[in-house]
């Protein structure tokens, strides 16, 4: 089951303001309707509160091994999506963070969630 | 015939807004003229009222289940797009929602139908 | 000769505001002064009036054969533009309406004509 | 040599605005230093001015024939550009008229110029 | 060596603004601190100034011969693209003028710089 | 290990304001948590101070062995952009600066490290 | 309705064999069932007799000529592509011609008729 | 007028077979039936005669200047593509030479002509 | 000028066959008729002979620092292609060996040379 | 150092005839005239002996640290190339083997180099 204390941080290296994105291609939990496994992508962006406010980063293997834990998971997208966002959030306190799912076709239907925690920039909004 | 009835929805996980978007490409209807097949994509996209206010997310084998009761109605594309936003902002009264259908040729003429629901951001808007 | 009662139209099924974008791709006319065929795209956008103040929609066979009552028809791409653009203004009175027209190559020249009735939304216009 | 005369117009045939481009990709002129001929496309973008003030619009044919007119014509690109906004902004008295030609390679050179007349809409300049 | 005598220039066939590009893909020059070649493509952009300002505009063919003149030259990208804005600004002084240098990779790094000489329209700056 | 005392500068050629690109596509370290090598690209955009404020470059073979130098370094990627971000700001005092690392993808994530020093115009930020 | 007293032709320029193909993408004709307009490409390839056998090549003007003809005609994909084939080959005896028509989309079915006259090489058969 | 007499030869460097593609893109005549100007593509490719049996190859800026002499004639496609193929053969006396020329569309018609001398590999034969 | 003597060889390290292709896409030569530069790609593909016999590879850097010494030679493509077919052919003493030289337009043509020795496997050969 | 100890096998899982193809984009050595780092793409394709036969796969992990090995070695392209031929061809005893190394560009020359093992089928070799 998803398990956020599989995540591991470490201090942010920079006082000033960076951007930080990672995109998996491989994430897979299951429709809590019919069992049947589920296929998409998770981008993560975010921004890391500076270095003086004790600012972090997530692990990106730890990351990884996060995202797995919801292999055998029963979970609706959209409850994929903001668990992910809230797990992570609580852990990095950033200053913002941004999250995308996108699902591959299930019964001719694909799917994106996008949710959002802090003051994301107008550039990284909208298609 | 269309059948609202057939849409099923669970709680939004989330108090924060977050987007929701589910293509289709698999949807097909009659020509009330004709009779004939129409084919073509429904794109739904729409931010679901937050936890507290009481929303609800549509459940996607449901949205499935009812995009395919189009299939031995004659009708529209306009009314197909209409009866769609209607029907679905009945029953999620989302903060904001968004059909877009694009129809296949029929006679050499391909057709785009877009309507929306309440205040969709302009970053979503137009061409 | 190009003749308008040929369009038909139906009741829009809406109240609120919604967008239809027709793209036929099979028009042929005549050239007013060496008789040859032209060919081209005809592009047609709008927002009919609401339920409520009597909008309608035109209906696409309809329109076919509107678009192909021109095939005989001496006349410039300019007024072919022009007479779809206030054929159809006259006919459904949106709150706004557009027609573009490409023209495939003759002796080495393609052209695009773009004609609009109303307010159209900026995210419609220009290039 | 460069012929203004071969141009024919006709009645514009709408009062509201609309908008006119043709695209000729096959110009030819000749190097005024070198004597070798030059190939180039010309893109021809204007409103014409309403029927009620006596607008009109260039014949496409005459058109065709008017840019012939600079086959054996020794001219640099600049001059082409500028000559042909000139001749036409004189005789179409238009409500805004832009002129860009694309040259293929000499010497490893690719060059385009852009002149325009009057008010040009922001969505028509720059790359 | 860098021989800005090579350029010729003639008088601006406008009184109008208007922009003229001309994009060299054969450039090439040496590195100052290895000796091998360098490899890139020049972009020149520039409005002259008026005709009755006296305005001119560079002949294409010597433009090709200026630029064959850093053939031999060890010269870093910088001061090639600083080296060909201040000789053009210097002869042609437009109302504008930008040039955009692209290098080739050399060990793995490809190079681009961009200078500019007096205001450059929003639209052609940036990526 | 990473050291900033392979970088060379040369005097910048200019006193107007300029920007350089340089794109490097075979940046290598390892990872600082499983000894594996990572694999990605490194991009530098800066404007250099001005020569009258002895403004510098950076020499481009200087570049490429700093970059080497991080080969057998275990370092995260928001380490590496940071660090290249102070190196080479430290050494430049440019009137700005950005570094982008886009990393190849490990165990199906791929990632995107952003970080400005000094003030990046808008039309260099974002996505 | 197609007239092959339309086409003219010209003794052929060469001893030895050569090809000639020739592809109209303004075909038109009309459908025998509903007497909707059919639109398609025609694609003409033959090899003309020898000059010294009296062989002769189809004059273009002629052909397209010869093309619009069909334009008001009732007539089956099949028909048109073997009656351009016989009359044709009746026309100019070739070594071998081929005729090739691609159709654009009725009902959602695109086609392709081709048929032969004489020893088409194997390198211009099949897809 | 097409005139052979500019044709300029030099000895083949080699002894052994090797094989020349010259392709211009810049090619034009005029319509003996309308007189047009028809623009269309040259490729000549061939195997110059070894070096023993006084093998020549075709310079490069005469080939251009004899495709230049066609630009006032009133020639057919076939006519163009044969003349090329019997001067350039009876000049060189080459292993064997082949012609293609590609004509851009007049009156929605495209046109390819391929004119073989002597016995061309069966890999650059066809399609 | 062209100087085979930089080039540097080492001992094949393998006994079967192998296939080497080295592609270089910054070759520059002058033209012997105006003395202005060419640019072009150069393909070098040869299968070196077996250890046991001898074969040899040729050393990268020698390679560039050959082709390189072109630069300044008067040369025409023909001979270019054939001079280092030779020169690598005597060089190595491979099994087979394959130069193919591609040129960017001058005048309007872009050429393609190639030259064989030895006996190239037919996948290698034609377009 | 190149470690073929780091390679480890598994029986083949089947007794009839399979193909595996293995692409690493992760490949890099060092120049062994200059020290300079190489990079580049290693593909193997393989067929393994069938089970009766004691045919045996390469394991995935292993073959990453095997490539890895190479991390340090100073070794030209054609070296690398053969010993990993050698070395999973000693080890694998498969019915054929291929590899593949394309290498990204160095002083503006990319390399391919190919080599085989066994009987290859045709369908597998060439450009």
């Amino acid at each position: 089951m998803p398990n956020p204390e599989l995540l591991e941080v470490f201090a942010t290296p920079a006082e000033q303001a960076f951007v930080i994105e990672h995109t998996s291609t491989e994430f897979t939990s299951l429709c809590p309707k019919t069992g049947h496994p589920d296929f998409g992508d998770v981008i993560l962006r975010y921004q890391p509160a500076s270095a003086s406010r004790g600012g972090v980063c997530v692990e990106l293997k730890s990351l990884k091994l996060y995202y797995q834990s919801f292999r055998d998971e029963g979970i609706f997208y959209e409850a994929v999506t903001n668990q992910i966002r809230d797990d992570l959030s609580t852990l990095l306190k950033p200053e913002w963070l941004q999250i995308e799912t996108h699902w591959r076709g299930r019964g001719g239907i694909r799917s994106i969630i996008r949710a959002d925690a802090g003051d994301v920039p107008a550039h990284y909004r909208g298609r």
